[in-house]
């Protein structure tokens, strides 16, 4: 695409039709706004099925409605806002009619959302009640980037056996997330019963040695089932995304 | 299917074929024989396109052997056997005459090898050249199982352009792999060019404060690009496992 | 027993008592209803003398009373509740009139409790008096899953003759939890006296390079006394567990 | 027993039969001979049927044998030598001709063994076939120790089917020790299946992120099944004393 | 002192002063009495001219005011509370009138303090204003303890003039107490210039990479200045009592 | 100078114009008043144009106005305060009218400022609107030290084209400021675009796996782009203040 | 110069002297190639005067010769190798004859080395000497990078009276190098005293708690004097390189 | 001493019988040859009747020769090298004959050792075997300074019994030396029972979670016994010279 425009500027000079101080000046603006990664936001949209993602924590309320403007304005058909707590959702809900909030999720989207059935399957499993929050986070995000997903809620070791009687589930996935506290052993074992890509999700479930997330952290790194792979803790968006990509490629070539 | 083996078994059994205790000592077996999770290392062969593998670091070289007839007895077509130091290499080679060693890999392929081109795209990219022995372990372990492989290597942040160079090969992956050392940055860089799902692989490479590949570890897990899972340090062959398993499911349904 | 019931199954297939379709349906349930590890709540509370156990921390307070109610509905005696803060101990009580609640141990028990004098003898020492909480955790489950149980408070190693005017307790003792946070030197301590099974509780007690009980807790693992083995800091609920659990055993076979 | 002895010394006095002098010479040594706590090698064995136990890595190898001889002296009818490498094994084979060596266990024993059958049951199972030598380790002691074990090696995820395979050994044990390396996860799954204490070993068996069985540690200590204590990573010798323990409560009253 | 009272009771059954009964009786008391170690109270009081010393952190507040009673009915002359909040203290001053509270120092005093000019020299230096509480809780300490104390406050590396414009305290000191936060140089710059012992106190003063004193702990613990040990983060009180347990010393034998 | 006044005070002596003992009186001040470090605060703002910087955290709100005050008194032209909160900036600006504060920077001048336009040029970077606060911060201490700033905020690696739109004044940059948590790639990357010095400053932004700006620190301090060094984690003001001393050096000799 | 290169292009299209083709064949060079960033290799050697430098750690010793080769090709006028063990060097001055090797400081260079005195002034001050390997390799750095360099070794806290003998050297510096491992006070001790920028390097000497030299990095990161900033461990390298820009910086505007 | 000599210096410029510029020569060495800590060798020796010590770890064999005999020439009646491996001893002693060398110790004495008897008492407690290096270079350490050392090996947990049994020796000690690895209780232990100052030198002794003395030294930083100090993991030298310098103030003032 690159290639087309500036043989285009091109040819306009050789036909006389531009000048060469007019074509610098519009291919000066090229090796950052056309280079593909220049402007990922809007190719990111087109291929991922996402608008840009604001992460809220740690920015103060006031910044972040000039933000989601902006976005709209550039031609976001909607923005999803990450780790939004229910006093900034309030605000937002305000100055934003119509937005969504799912206060489990910490998420909240304004502007129109795509239509549709989702497409695929992607498994949410999680361990214990106490990482809903996340497992909504990944479900949510998945949801928003076109994917059907089926949650598969409080499946610790000690419910195996739901598990097991979801394994019709876990075989028709094209991806898992998998989030669990404590010692993370989740994701091998769903990893041991489905063949899809996992994508593990340590949360910060737990006390004591659970080093706010570090032992399922290192536990899901250290899974001796193969076809697992980790994000940070309590990072049930950055799963949830990567599933619903992985998701995509289902759909055959270009996924 | 098990459902089908039961429904078989009862209808035997109420057609008078079959007494009790036949129908009984047949049932018996079904629970970790059938149940789909019982014998994973041949469902997961046909679905995966890949055989046992078997992690031989920690294991005594007398044991090895021993591991690799028993699995190609029971019909493995091909063993795939991970982080084999020299040594050991040329035992197993007298041993199984015939075994292809990838040495800076670590890696040997003991029986026969699927033929055929690889499908679909996997990128492999790595920083420096001391992180060219994961990185093949990666590449290998993808090829071994169907993939097309585009290797990137020495694409660190000082060669940056030569990344920019292979945009296209980003861009037609299916999924990345990215093995990095140190900072851990190229994680990050790729995933901000790409619109694949990346594996990023820290690898032990550094000195001082990298502690063993911890700084990496923890950077790409941090990672602020969206679309980034992350594999236990230096782990090459769960890296490439899994971009294997997403670069299937671009051939569509059932990938 | 699962032997059983399905051959009950088969016989009234045999029979003609059942339809194929009937008896598959009963079946259908049975890998996860009887395989032992299927349903471990029931078997659990069976041999180990304790009904379900609901984690409250980390939960929302409008999520535990269904949890706990469809417990008792499904045939629990009695449910325990651990880490319950005062706030929702209040919420529970008013729903569940008759249940108790421990404010130091964090520990309420809802339903019918067993009776009876407890059996054996499980000793719970601890350091200080800032470790009351977790040893009264360990305490009150201890007797909860039919132990008796000699408490031995602060015993730490300032007070070691205390510990020594209590030789006879501790030789008497099946099991001994030792609660301790700070540099946890009283496990191995207490294991040098007593000959019994020693759980050691690390508790967050302390500051500075305590750091949140990891000093307690690397101690504890370092004994060098035999015989001691560690549970997750702040964990007396686990230890209690543990500790009745060698204690029934101490009523000989099938203890 | 203390009280015993110091009544007959007081009685001899009494009837004139020990002058205060010489009572007063014998009496000095009861404080820390007599007190229980004072020589417990002697009651140790008595009660634990485990005779001294030597731990020899660290240790100068010339300083292992006067050690040995003077526990034999003082009556010990066997000694334990535990992290004993082959050099080191082959000296003291050599000095005590008749002794023991167990190379993956890394154990040797000096002196007479105790004869017959074990009693009771452990289960010792373990994941892969790195961590062999330290379940033997487990093994070799619990046997000494007087207990009937049943090893179970090789049960990692993938071969989960093998546990519910033994599940009946796993029902009729007394204690199960668990080894396991990198992710740790068996521990929990045991737990989750058998009813008996487990006592989880963590091993450095790994690479990477388990950062020498930090990661397996930190699992095991944040295990969501109840009844899960854990010793030092690798200490399958410590595991094994203290399930042999356990499983001596089984034979009932002062087990 | 025990064999003493030993050969006083031996005698008194020689002479038939006294029954075996009841001097056995007598004896039973002792293993735990007397041994030195037993009542160490009593003793550390007289040697170290301190009475008990309770740590009032992670205690509930209404625990506090019995033991202190019972501390000064067993015949202390006063005692010494740590770490006393503000509101605890307001709480004890009305039930202890008289006593006296060091709000910086977060310590209090209950009963009668000793009267007199301290002796010898304690030298107390910390690095910045953000060190006073814990510097002052050091020097509290110690004079109670009968020390004679210097304070050397606000002597960090930017002042470091100061701390030779007090060359001669420096000399003439028995004893240092170094309390510094951030990078801990301190204790090695007194190290270089006193000559008399120099404990450091790492505090949590810092951010970042201070991890909560985490960087002064291991850089005292690493000075390269001979003559310096470490106590715990914040422990003002342990550096001052040790110190002034090594000013006593200096009055010559038997300090 | 030293060398000046010490001979002008023996020639004095020598003159007969000055005792010794006046003479001893007035050299014994000298080795710690004119030594040259001995009193750093005046030589350090002479030459660091800076006065002194007074830290604000850990400190007792009433102990900083008679610092400030005492600086002012002995020549401050004015005084930086850094890490002042909201409560202590306003009883500061009641006590210090016509002093300025920085509510992001968390920075407050008290006296006079110098004028005039600033020097040379720093860039000062930073990756998220969260890293705001630490990179105003960095921004108003070089700028109070002279230097002319030019802020790029808002330049991760999603919006890694600004940075190369902005490529000419990092080429024209005497010293650049890169302020980012998370993963903190972009110190590598503007290292990689940039000729000039890099002082890299990670920020406690982030959750989970970032742990307090652990891997943005470690990340920085592996940076494999060379002329890069790092301050503490949240540290704007070390940051500002060395880059605005490298850029005085830009003036020439004796910068 | 990229705008002048793409004019003249144009130019060339607009005169008829260039087709479309051409032109585009020639500009899909430029976007990585003459961006600034595209080509640092030859750019930073002209602007820090330095060569490309290869760091051999973790590299085989075949795939050096030919970077090194190839790097002299494209005009290197010489290639600096950082971390050469002796065997390496030997391979490599077997290579490339005239090269030249600093075994202290495990530099090699290779090719012809600018001639002349350095410029400015470099202090590298060094703890120990155990630390000189890593302060050699700082001093090298720096003098091939065209700085005069006084070294100023051994002075640690025991010697602290060196540094102050050395004051008009660090009074005349441009930049200041401190090497220092176990506590690493020295950083702080130079920056007293100096009023120049101070880049510090903890080096992994040290035992016990250095844990391979986190003590120092940790301390020198929260050195309380301000104009300090930090590499990563045992980089003298870095430390070199950055302190010779900075140097550079005084020759005046463009340094 | 340093006001009489410069005092000395002015008198003769007084009386005409030094120079102006004489004088000033002379007195241009005082600042750091007299002010007391400019020479700490010298008077360190004369205080801490120890001379230079020579930490040889790090050191290049070569290096370590000129030191000790640079020391000697200065006037040195001993010097004292610590941490010198076997190889290093033998080439020692070939070029100073008559040095003597502990190997258990790794320490090694050349020149002139002081004669006589040991003042007052240090105890040196080790808890097993494997201490015993570490134990030996404090004890070796404090003899060479003076004092008489009670060393008390092998006093583990398990052999408590003759901690008690040496209990004279600790009460009559001015100073105590703990060294012990694993879980370093035996710091607590000895701080109960004597009353003098506790040196606690953590060792590296143990496996797993011992973290190469982390467990210990961590343990003994958070001793609930007060009077005891900790000196870093393995530095036996260190305690043993705190130990002596404490021993010598039991001699009485300016001890």
């Amino acid at each position: 695409m690159y290639k087309d425009r500036v043989r285009e500027v091109l040819e306009r000079v050789s036909r006389g039709e531009a000048g060469v101080d007019e074509a610098l000046r519009e291919l000066a603006r090229f090796p950052f706004e056309d280079l593909g990664f220049a402007k990922p936001d809007h190719h990111r949209r087109l291929r991922h099925g996402l608008p840009e993602v604001v992460l809220c924590e740690g920015k103060l309320p006031e910044h972040v409605p000039p933000i989601v403007r902006s976005l709209l304005r550039e031609g976001s058909g909607f923005v999803l806002l990450t780790r939004v707590r229910e006093e900034m959702a309030e605000r937002l809900r305000a100055e934003f009619p119509g937005s969504r909030y799912h206060p489990q999720a910490r998420l909240m989207v304004v502007g129109e959302m795509p239509e549709g059935e989702g497409i695929g399957l992607v498994v949410v499993a999680s361990g214990g009640s106490a990482d809903h929050g996340v497992a909504e986070e990944a479900r949510v995000t998945a949801e928003l980037m076109g994917a059907k997903v089926a949650p598969l809620y409080d499946v610790g070791v000690a419910g195996v056996h739901r598990l097991f009687a979801h394994r019709e589930a876990l075989e028709g996935a094209r991806a898992a997330v998998v989030v669990a506290g404590m010692e993370g052993a989740l994701a091998s074992l769903v990893a041991g019963v489905a063949s899809c890509p996992v994508i593990a999700v340590p949360t910060s479930t737990g006390y004591g040695a659970s080093f706010g997330g570090l032992a399922a952290l290192l536990a899901m790194l250290n899974s001796c089932a193969p076809g697992v792979a980790v994000v940070n803790i309590d990072n049930g968006f950055g799963a949830g995304f990567l599933a619903a990509l992985i998701n995509r490629l289902g759909e055959g070539e270009e996924g």
